[in-house]
């Protein structure tokens, strides 16, 4: 049977973690260097604490994310071989749902609303893989959790860490 | 462990049947009778052929569904024994994701935002029950399925049938 990987958006797809830092100098006129973010919570690695929250409620902030480095020909190469769904915790955000569902179909075509998931807590996923930037999503996953590098979670060690979409591509050639 | 029951929105916490009825009787001044729609599948009990999914489309139709009868206090009842998701295939209708959020916000006030599921095909989620009016649903779910009663329906034999929510309230008083 064809097996499913679950796919995170936020720092999986969609570059936040650039948009947030880009917003920010723009907003604050506060450049944030990515050295100097390793290791600390995306929460806080704004000066004004309330920023990344600002951030995530601005209208329109989803539906001009960047794309990860690499992740279009990522899962156009997963979907050859697995079952793709998208999930995303975005019900937190509700101007951020309609934004993503177009977000996905401008940038990945390719997935169908058909895979595609918007949720809260995604213990309720069944999938065998999860690729994801979060831990509290990786830890309550019952299939193979798979760390996806961020600068927020440079810091973890208990999950296989993928570092960008070539180390997943070459991850899943070996894989069942 | 606690168990947890999924539970689909349109026409199980949501009266679709009798919001999109009343909405053609509006557009096309032709009423339909239930008696007369008994087995028939939603897209084809409008004489307008293409009625039915101009109605999905249709914006401020979710945000302004009535509710199914007994289903605040039938939720309320099963959120005191069981964890509560509600799932509903909401994506190939993205001007519906807001909608639906906030409809919920409005009316079930004690269901998180971490509760709430949209996806496009629900064979990604995993619980202990499913509550579902289409079969689609419930023939690839993993747990155990439920045929909640609507017109559409009544003719499917192949899974458990609860017709409304007094009779879901005293299922479940006799479940683990």
């Amino acid at each position: 049977m064809i097996k499913s990987i679950a796919v995170d958006m936020d720092n999986v797809l969609a570059d936040i973690e650039s948009h947030s830092i880009a917003w920010y100098e723009k907003e604050y006129n506060i450049k944030i260097l990515k050295k100097n973010i390793a290791g600390i919570p995306e929460e806080e690695i704004f000066p004004m604490k309330e920023a990344f929250r600002k951030f995530l409620f601005t209208p329109g902030i989803f539906s001009t994310a960047p794309i990860v480095h690499g992740a279009v020909n990522g899962l156009l190469n997963l979907a050859t071989k697995y079952k793709i769904y998208i999930v995303s915790a975005a019900m937190e955000f509700p101007l951020s749902l309609l934004e993503k569902k177009n977000w996905l179909s401008v940038n990945f075509p390719f997935i169908s609303w058909r895979n595609i998931i918007f949720c809260g807590d995604k213990s309720v996923i069944q999938a065998d893989y999860l690729i994801d930037d979060h831990c509290k999503n990786l830890d309550v996953f019952k299939g193979k959790a798979i760390l996806f590098t961020a600068s927020h979670n440079l810091n973890i060690k208990h999950h296989l860490r993928l570092n960008n979409w070539d180390e997943v591509i070459k991850y899943f050639k070996n894989e069942p």
